[in-house]
């Protein structure tokens, strides 16, 4: 499922990700959301500690999660990530994340982040890394 | 800020809940929604241990948040909760997270939230629930 | 329960912390314990967040915790926290864990620290630390 | 590292688990010390969802965590699971965590486990688990 625009890993539930409900929290998602993204700065050849070297740091200005079906503790999962929309301002994330084995997805979701400086303050995204983000964007 | 429309709890930033950027992790918002949504209903003399008991429960079917400002280390927060919308198969809540101190709004969000049965299968909102959390409605 | 040298906050449980056997996670009083130091120090007049400012802080070299019953969903709890030994290079806080309503003893443990600079070396606890935190000691 | 008495697993320390130390939370340990245990056991052949069918669960009664070296977002890590002591009562595992990469060691702990029924009262550990977890045990 992976291709050059998007990058996907894959790990068990956590025990301590369920809750009493014997399901998955639904806050695990924007984490594992966050570990895709992880995992696709690393097979872009980059990470987002060399990102925070040049004193810029992107930051989560919106998430979104959408709940399909429930995942249950000790399931192989997927989470997929891929570059929906690079702004000046403003980058999209899209993210799918499946039950590795049945292929059932589970949920669906998205974060915009922005960049700040190490004070605090927003900033554009520099232009090195608007265009390696959208030589990464999807087409779909 | 609390009416008999809405219901917020307090609490402070406990360290576990920081990143490595010095800031509260933006998965942790979805937690404190969940902590003023329990606080709303222990304030409305019913909690959701007691709607379980019932053999039906409320599970997460989206999530949105919009994250406006950082929330930082020990800082007291705010946590406010209202119902937005209950329609015969979805009830909506919304958030309002602030300093407490500094009357800062920090971010907003909502939940939308589907009745589903032990077995997992989706059920309507029992009428008792639906009357009750229209009669917690928000005006705004 | 509180006296000069103990100090204890109180919280109900999160949905977030329970697991799939319907009671808190294990990992979730190491949490509990923190956010009781946390408010041990804030009553002390002082804060984490003022001895981080001088450039030296305290990582957790050591945890101990025993589970002696169970903490379930919106529950209240009070969690304890006093200085229970005070050396050179290493300090020790010890913990209660109790259920507020009805006095059970949930958890106790012990977590010990030591010194480091900002580029992660070791370093002797600062005199005026030493002397604060042997001030706050327990006779217990 | 893995032979017939001990299992690992491998995974990216996520950002999620850090805090404003710059390094990983010291209760993340357990949450990896418990996924290193569900290795253990799906390499077995068993997993802990089999275990919890016959009615009976392994509850935690005791956590220790000695920690060494700090742990960074993104390296990877390596968690492994041994089986230390068995007893009527009590099955006790042991953990080491490992940076993959340099092999440093960065904490090593211990958990303790008592065996309780579905309505929460502790009973004997049944005795073919008993077999099987002696028969998994190391001989460090």
């Amino acid at each position: 499922m992976t291709n050059d625009q998007s990058e996907e890993t894959s790990f068990h539930v956590r025990f301590a990700e369920t809750d009493l409900m014997g399901i998955v929290h639904h806050s695990a998602y924007l984490v594992w959301f966050e570990e895709a993204r992880s995992a696709f700065m690393r097979a872009k050849g980059t990470s987002y500690t060399a990102f925070e070297a040049e004193g810029v740091s992107l930051a989560v200005s919106e998430a979104e999660v959408r709940y399909i079906a429930p995942a249950k503790y000790d399931r192989l999962i997927t989470a997929q990530c891929q570059v929906d929309e690079v702004k000046s301002r403003k980058i999209t994330f899209s993210y799918t994340v499946f039950d590795a084995e049945t292929g059932q997805k589970l949920a669906t979701g998205v974060t915009r982040h922005i960049c700040i400086t190490r004070d605090g303050r927003m900033t554009r995204v520099p232009d090195e890394w608007r265009k390696m983000f959208i030589s990464f964007q999807g087409t779909s």
